[in-house]
């Protein structure tokens, strides 16, 4: 007998289902009785006992499906020590959930804010497990986070979607891709649809380099121009600004976007009219890709092994093709970027990929 | 031996490839010899006499290939008649070109501006033959024009995806699909896709019956309401105005698009926070889906077959399910837009689907 | 108030879960209280009263979703007049449990046989709307039937993986696509997908016309030919034969399908290998298409409507993209095949492509 | 200036076009000039002198094209040191075509067969670097292959398709997946896909226990199961044989493939039908996915940079998501192949899939 607790926490991505069904179908073939518990929207659901007593059916189908049959929200790490409007203590509610239910273990889907919250409530004696989700492959520890292959089809498939038409129109075009502190995906994406410029948070952007790149090109005789630009790209000159200085500069900014910017500044050093394409939430919705089905039901079938061996406190990784527990102490609080000088930047600098640097 | 010259012109479309190798395949396999000049960047290509003569080669792998072979701009018909800046009659150009090349007929592929003009040049006496293309279906004469059921997969995709992550977080999500002046995609798209609520140019939307429209879905217990907006949605107030007003608000209008204006005005009325998303050129962009394919294919080949009788003037339409010669004169100009009171709008609202009006 | 009852029969295929939703969705939205009753793996629910009370939760969903949420089971037609193994009248058994349910309506998602049953029991006096549903679009009286696009689009795009992979290795390959009767997935799959040469059931080949297209492509420089052959696909010699006869000459056949068959005689008379593949079910599977998630959402609002006036017996057809009630007695029984001298087949021949004829 | 030969051989598989494009783009941004002669076929051209000089046309817009632009061949190791059937010795005739053009290195694209030539030639003192090609993942010394990625997304959407229509009948269904001698593809799209029994060539089945697998989803009120089943599976009583006695087994079978036989036991066995899907070449069609994409980019731009250092004589392998050079001489002949007792079948195992064993 198993009774085990499960949430989704965060911004949603592909193949959370999966990974539920993976914990689920790998406990409940392995003992007598099992109950799962799913809260809904998060901790949000922990905090204040919404729950539901999950049955088979429940699981049924969901391998495909995308978003998360519990739902999800936002609760942020540094409010969880800060009493709700009705000075309710969060971290004794959710401890108290717990406690009420009798769990053996909690299992906690989410990013790097859910990771810290989780943590947290390891230290407080809880046994968690974790499982690595989010689009943005930046938690630290694991090679790979799974929602992120599949946001990386979408992003590229909205690419090479611009491509035909950049291609006929001989224009440059900005596809904006997600990621505000990290550019994994905009990297991937970027080298998968043939991007020729892509710009990433970690490696500041000079303007007057990137549009040298799209000279060249033209050139060369290539008439169109396409830039993968992340959410959380930044110039040379604004990576000098301190954090506060830069929210500020970007609240003040007329443009909705970086990427309206980037695309203002190139039309106003080259007379270039450039267009701007905005795939936005797409990349966190619709179906996960088999790849990160597989990826799920791996990590949620290690998932079922730890709880089956009462093996607690860790996020369940994939490190070289590996599960591996990794004791969540160890990684909670830190984040995975692309290195400006990594393997792959290199190789894509080799390829005669632009980053504007 | 039949020699003939082919050009696409305005917003690149999925088939246009699909639909001249429907075209050149139709009469290769009828005809001794045959020539085929394809101009580049549409009538630009007429007017200043670029072209290539395009061997089978060219046409060999084209049928799945996104985007035009040939290039394509946006040639305003209104211009036509105005010399351009060296002071050439462009018609005039155009005509030279074609009696120099000693074509049999000039195939063009467009929508609406390019029947125009090909209408224009039909009336100076070049035999003539269109092809209806265009993400918009708005041409009139023809059931369906080629892209639009590309278009409609992709938008609908991008809703798909946008469904899981707003059923996920119980949000309101505006999905902006293309379209300025008709509502065709945002309608097909919206119903494909399951949008709760559309708002199209043709039917003016009143702001507090799109509120009231998520009100009632909220209170049935369904926490997230999808949107789908073309670019053109017009409010009843604004629809009052003259297109000259209208035209100066747009350009004064502090949003970017018409969806960030209906998303603020549902957060100022209901105080829901709204995302946008706008997939913009991707919709025109990528492979041909399927039933675009079969289109292309046979316009193509009825478009062979008229050259073949020699008998021009037509644009090849497709009307109940059989291509059809309709007569360039009585089309051209005409612009098919969605009707308020049709069936499937009826249908949609039998569905429980809000127009807002 | 309105109870109505609800199944699907015969063959699966995409979209039936949104047809039911369409008609659902009607109905809710204009009646104060609605019963739906849901019956069991077909005539076979309606038979020995297998159903359940459906709730809103069951179609919420399901518009993307593929299979049936009811079950399906294939009940021949030509059984429904002969007692089951226990003496009982099925017929009288259906009468009864609609009855028995105080059933405003049935309504009867099928093809050709499900639609020679319903018919049935209108003339014994029940209440009947039937919904088209098939993926080979061999039903009279409507133009198109859902499930038809989306096989269309996995059969086509079998097809083309099948083209890069031949056009690497200059091979002769044959997808078989589903399609006993009738050729129409076929003609619209081989087409879309640039097949070079369509064997249909509607027009026998001739082995030689087969090898002699093979050839033209070889002497034209082409290495590579792909046939689309059709399950039902049969040669003059046996087109000739009693359908008894042929029955036979299948069942004593080595071959696993006739697609086998026309592979082994086009490598004796060439020499040449021919790879055959089969998508076989896959065809009939998965999420539908936008194109038949508009088509259900009209044909399930047109089926609400008609239920909301009380007008019954109708097949609810799309006809010059209207939805139409047509009298089930006027189409009952009849087959829509493919016409060797329709529009559709001149223009692929136009095109170059060979039937074998 | 760098004058390099390459040649795609074995079976195709999706992103040899990538691979491709990706050494050339790394190339020719960093040498003054470049030569690139494409050989047809594969080893064919080179020992036949079959070839052409490649220019940037060539590897323009060929990211996303399955296929190869070179075309294919298969051509046995076993027969490289066995003269043509004019006498001809192929490994002298493929050094001659190598020092006639003066290549710098020879650039190697291909699977297990492909590669010991490719090392045989090194051997004889040519300068070579191979790309792992292949659909089935099998090769040693690289963690994974391109095309396995693709390959996988194509057989896993086969058994969804699947998925829906034996859910819909209560079917019981075989989906068969490319793979003779390693079950790499097998376990990975059955994995995503939610296969119930998994059939691998290095797991050897007992059909009993596949029966009695079926019968426990029965009995716990599951309709369907879906069986993926690997082209090289085999039973454990045949696993007993010699490969000489098992050839000539499958030489007499009546059945087209692996699949059927195992079918017909599980009907004989349990009285239930089973139905076959065969995707066949499909799975080695179509456009790269973006995982592909990346992975051919980051090998064909390291390749690149192991030709401009002169250091020839490897595999470029990718290895804990890092591009290595593994030695030639260390892998060929190798074959990476499933443990039955590997993390990934336990886990597999774990979550209740049964391999029959």
């Amino acid at each position: 007998m198993k009774r085990i607790g499960m949430l989704t926490s965060g911004g949603d991505c592909q193949a959370l289902n999966a990974a539920m069904r993976g914990v689920v179908k790998g406990l409940s073939n392995n003992v007598d009785e099992l109950e799962v518990y799913g809260f809904y929207d998060g901790y949000k659901g922990l905090i204040y006992g919404k729950y539901r007593l999950l049955t088979a059916a429940d699981f049924s189908g969901i391998l495909t499906k995308g978003g998360t049959i519990l739902g999800s929200s936002r609760q942020p790490f540094k409010l969880m020590r800060v009493p709700d409007e009705n000075g309710l203590d969060k971290v004794e509610a959710m401890k108290q959930t717990y406690y009420k239910l009798n769990l053996d273990c909690l299992v906690i889907l989410g990013g790097n804010g859910t990771q810290k919250t989780a943590n947290l409530l390891r230290e407080e004696g809880l046994n968690i497990i974790h499982l690595p989700k989010t689009i943005d492959n930046d938690i630290y520890g694991t090679d790979v986070t799974f929602g992120f292959q599949s946001a990386i089809n979408i992003a590229a498939e909205a690419i090479d979607c611009i491509h035909t038409t950049a291609a006929s129109h001989n224009r440059v075009f900005i596809v904006e891709v997600m990621g505000h502190k990290v550019g994994w995906l905009t990297l991937y994406a970027g080298i998968a649809a043939g991007a020729d410029i892509i710009l990433l948070p970690e490696i500041p952007y000079d303007i007057d380099k990137v549009t040298e790149a799209i000279q060249k090109r033209t050139n060369a005789g290539k008439g169109f121009t396409i830039l993968a630009v992340a959410e959380g790209a930044i110039s040379k000159e604004d990576a000098q600004l301190t954090k506060k200085e830069y929210k500020k500069k970007l609240e003040k900014s007329p443009y909705p976007s970086v990427s309206y910017e980037v695309a203002e500044r190139i039309r106003e050093k080259t007379g270039t009219e450039v267009r701007v394409a905005v795939p936005g939430h797409t990349q966190r919705g619709g179906s996960p890709c088999p790849y990160d089905r597989v990826l799920c039901s791996r990590l949620g079938a290690a998932a079922a092994q730890a709880i089956l061996e009462e093996d607690y406190g860790y996020m369940i990784a994939m490190i070289n093709n590996k599960t591996t527990r990794v004791p969540l102490g160890d990684v909670a609080g830190k984040l995975k970027t692309v290195e400006p000088d990594s393997q792959i930047i290199k190789e894509a600098k080799t390829m005669g990929i632009s980053f504007g640097d």
